[in-house]
């Protein structure tokens, strides 16, 4: 019971964690935040200037479970210039039964990554239509390709559209291993990406709308998971107000940041109007009804996605 | 560079530490906290019911230091029945240079302890009064021991006086490791300690008063570690009016919680009457004058004292 706790690598990690048991735990963890069983205090945050980066501290537990996680995440975006990549981090889970460190998972940011790449499959899961026939990745980045790597578990679909800023990036993709299985065709506009896909997921880190209402034809879903924090924008927030389904992962956060917090600001969209991820996943009466229904949903990230991908890869590394 | 954080143990941070660098580096930051150099955000945290328990997550930095660092440290009162300490902790030291984490040291709630147990030292090494002739320990748990351990670097003074609510507890202090070289005796009431101890420290988890104004003669130092969160109290607010100088390791803090926060409350103590402990370190002037005057210290422990700890341990351990 003293015991020192267990410190667990990537590659610890990265061998225990498949993705079918990942997307599971993720809409578990939503049912349970939007069913008040989960305690997040607000985000822990650091900011440096020089050079600049970023640390955010998420935190907490579901009520009946028996673990408390609290998670450090760090972005320095001039890494790459050191040959390092911008995030890292670690989680420790810890006892709430005696409040004693049981692990330490230097997950380096990975957790996040993939378990942010496991709610983009869960809203597809749900909110996808039924006629999906092409998959519109908008960024190139390692989101780009986990989203891709994800949704395989829930749709049949293998036919991909990418746009990115950078087209020679874009083209690495084809022959990513993410994208095993799939077509990959590059696309030259937003506006070409989005007219042929019926599933869009944005993933970059933009700052300013890249996808526009006029882009968007019926029968489309739309996940956005890029704005994670304040400043960050991907939709112009007339896409929200021009969807039939505007769902969030959590209602209060997307009050604060996130495109739901544009189009709420700009008068477009109230927050009465915004469906939780984990209500339409308890109660499908919520979501899509219609083929040609528009959907969008906002992804910022909540901790519960921290608490249960925590959750399972501890169960898979020590039985816990 | 892109190298797995380091993780050291109890007994490797315990191996590197000693006590007269601790102590400098406490002094060291606490000038640079009442400098305005140390950026630490409000601390975060999460309440646990059954069984009662609390988590604290403490973090920030220097502003001219290469490091951030993130507490996180747990209190479980009822783990002494489980035949486990009730606290409990880690830190993780980051560089701000890539936001990369560098360390992990499973301290266990050690170097908490142990640092307030060097900023003990550094308050009585500049506010004890020079004719000290007995301490005054109230309190026999780990920090009164702690305590008596650090002051044998700042006092040449080995006589000591200890009251505990339980008196047998009180005696095994007297064979304490802790206490070696010291004369240690047992007394009924806090009334007889401080009639004829001039260096006091409180070390209890109390949430009433334990000492009293009219305990407190001339010429006397108290310092209060005890009251480091909401609610938990050992000096009666009257002995924060009585003092001639009344110092706290954070203004702000102190005006929240702790000692301090009680006396200001009554009405018996402007905050503009409080002096930082990091002013009276570069200004002794602010600090005794006479012999016989009377001065309190209430420290509710500040975030810097675990950056500074954390700063030393690794210093000694990979030569940061």
């Amino acid at each position: 019971m003293d015991a020192e706790p267990l410190v667990f690598t990537l590659d610890q990690i990265k061998n225990v964690l498949d993705p079918e048991s990942l997307i599971k735990s993720q809409e578990h963890g939503f049912v349970a935040y939007s069913q008040g069983r989960v305690v997040v205090p607000p985000v822990g945050h650091l900011c440096f200037d020089d050079p600049p980066g970023d640390c955010h501290i998420k935190y907490g537990h579901v009520s009946d479970g028996g673990w408390f996680v609290v998670k450090i995440a760090t972005g320095f975006y001039r890494n790459p210039e050191l040959g390092l990549p911008s995030s890292d981090g670690l989680f420790v889970v810890f006892s709430k039964r005696t409040g004693q460190p049981q692990a330490v998972l230097l997950e380096r940011g990975f957790l996040t990554d993939i378990r942010t790449a496991a709610a983009g499959a869960v809203t597809a899961k749900y909110l996808a239509p039924r006629s999906l026939r092409r998959i519109g990745i908008i960024g190139t980045g390692i989101q780009a390709r986990m989203q891709l790597d994800m949704l395989r578990h829930v749709t049949p679909c293998r036919e991909v559209l990418v746009w990115g800023r950078d087209s020679a990036k874009a083209e690495l993709l084809k022959s990513d291993p993410a994208t095993r299985g799939y077509s990959v065709e590059i696309v030259r506009s937003v506006a070409e990406l989005a007219a042929e896909c019926q599933l869009i997921v944005t993933t970059t880190a933009a700052r300013s709308p890249l996808l526009y209402a006029d882009h968007i034809r019926p029968g489309t879903h739309v996940t956005a998971v890029g704005a994670d924090g304040g400043g960050k924008q991907e939709l112009h927030p007339e896409v929200f107000a021009k969807a039939d389904l505007k769902v969030v992962d959590s209602a209060t956060q997307c009050r604060d940041y996130g495109e739901a917090s544009y189009a709420i600001k700009a008068g477009l969209v109230k927050q009465s109007e915004l469906v939780e991820l984990g209500d339409l996943i308890r109660d499908p009466q919520l979501g899509r009804r219609f083929e040609d229904q528009i959907s969008v949903a906002d992804l910022t990230g909540v901790a519960v996605q921290d608490i249960e991908a925590a959750n399972l890869v501890l169960q898979r590394l020590v039985g816990l």
